[in-house]
């Protein structure tokens, strides 16, 4: 019953470029039947949540504040964490594929947190940042893939495809030590 | 655009009353139209998951665990935190309206957080635990109401109905510290 | 090598009485040789760190904010999370024994989770709150020992020495699963 | 009251270099003054502890478990977290400077928290890792300074005392919101 999720990584501040392809990755989201996670600040959260929900798609944003209401319009559900920037590391595995376009410090803790915690990460390379420092790139040893290199967002909608068609969703029992 | 949310806490260890009273519950929040947020795991939340699943609601799963599959089958969207037991700050404050069933020590760390981040809490105290311990009590003086005690999950509906008016969903700009 | 430590709970608003217990159970924390945690903060964290250095002991802070420098003068070191109130999940762990005087929410799910990962937990009674409420209590069935009710703080003493006797420090290897 | 502290960061698996320039670089921190702040597991964190602790230093461990127990043996201190990996973001601020040895994607989220929570960074850049392909570099436009490239670890005593010479350990009221 669980849908396939993919989350947008990228910086609350973004140029004309960062927004415009933050929101076609968003609409692509939409499109391939998956709901977008994002951090559910302004910039490339912004734009891709309006690019997700404005294709159809459902939006839920991971904050770093604790009221409900602090969260972007073209958002549907918000899970506030109250956590400030510690909450990179949760929108950083709530996908099962994270995409990353620009990208500043915080963007970058959370290519980290993608790549320890084992999802498949694409860098929307033409935005610049993190997602163009890395793409193509392995953080570690501990994984032989790479970043995913999508130098183009009209390439994007194949490659989710083929990479949700890798990974069908399903669930496994919730049981087991609550903590490290 | 934001729709309402309502969470609502109990043990993953959970016996029959609690478990008819968490699957009416769920049921009750999709006919409110609001989703429900759970924390993902067997018991209350799985009960009441399948309860709101079942009379065609949303539910949202925030987990302790790392991988998207870990969630309960009865879950739509999945939130995987890593944090074990700390991810009950975040459960404790991601609905309009926060709802107890039952409850150990998990929902009672749950019950304070509410309480500190001022959700409305409604304890349904006829499933014991922590709900029936806290029902018409006050946590501590920063608050001037009470954890509301429903007694019949019957009179749940009107209940919710009315915190929900009293709370039109709606969005403030998402910007302001990054944390405390 | 590792030395043992006693964590203090309670609220950053504290009356008189709750001052003055906190500092003494502070002193009695270093003369039983522990050093001690607090949240760092003002009231009940701040007299017993107070208390702890002025009898010549280690204070150890963990707070909520992020800066080096916010916390009580009477701290010598300090680790900031910059989880808000989610630290409170750290505090009430990062003892070898916990201690509580007097309390609100914030306290309260300090004792939720001391009683969650298994550390014993002294109530001192006598400072009111949630100390006073849960004194001689079980919060859930998972354990088979009651918070201590140490109604007097004079009886402190003896109390840390029998629970520290039982509780011999060691380490054991820090491998495993990294996560949940 | 508070005294200076030094967080190293770098990974639970490292190879002799590693292991040499970590256990040099902890025994720089005790020289110079300060308390050392690690993770608390193998391999950097283990060989820094060891240097700082057999120089005369004080250890303090942030680790991701949850017993206070799980610690390497050079430790004076445990603050268990329960965290997972999402302790990285405290170990990461946990320091007046932060050092990095080495390091994997573990260690990159550190640097981008330290970078982001605008603590001083030096990487020890012989060591390789992360270190290496970050010292020198600026992470992205907030701040003004680099990543200080250390080449030799010789060099380092006299880039901690002037960076500690510049930042006079204070506290300020430990007061504000608890959470963002």
């Amino acid at each position: 019953m669980r849908r396939p999720q993919i989350g947008i990584m990228g910086s609350s501040e973004a140029d004309a470029n960062q927004m415009m392809i933050a929101k076609h990755a968003g609409a692509c989201v939409a499109r391939v039947g998956a709901a977008l996670v994002t951090g559910g600040r302004d910039g490339v959260m912004q734009a891709a949540s309006r690019g997700c929900a404005e294709a159809g798609g459902i939006v839920i944003a991971v904050t770093p504040f604790t009221p409900m209401e602090q969260v972007n319009e073209f958002t549907h559900y918000v899970i506030p964490t109250g956590l400030g920037w510690a909450r990179n590391v949760i929108t950083a595995i709530s996908g099962d594929i994270i995409l990353v376009v620009g990208g500043a410090a915080g963007t970058l803790s959370e290519i980290a947190y993608a790549w320890m915690y084992d999802r498949p990460i694409v860098a929307l390379s033409a935005s610049g940042g993190w997602a163009a420092k890395l793409a193509g790139e392995r953080i570690d040893h501990r994984r032989s893939d790479v970043i995913v290199d999508c130098k183009d967002v009209e390439a994007l909608e194949p490659i989710l495809r083929k990479l949700l068609a890798e990974r069908p969703v399903k669930t496994i029992p919730p049981v087991g030590p609550d903590a490290p």
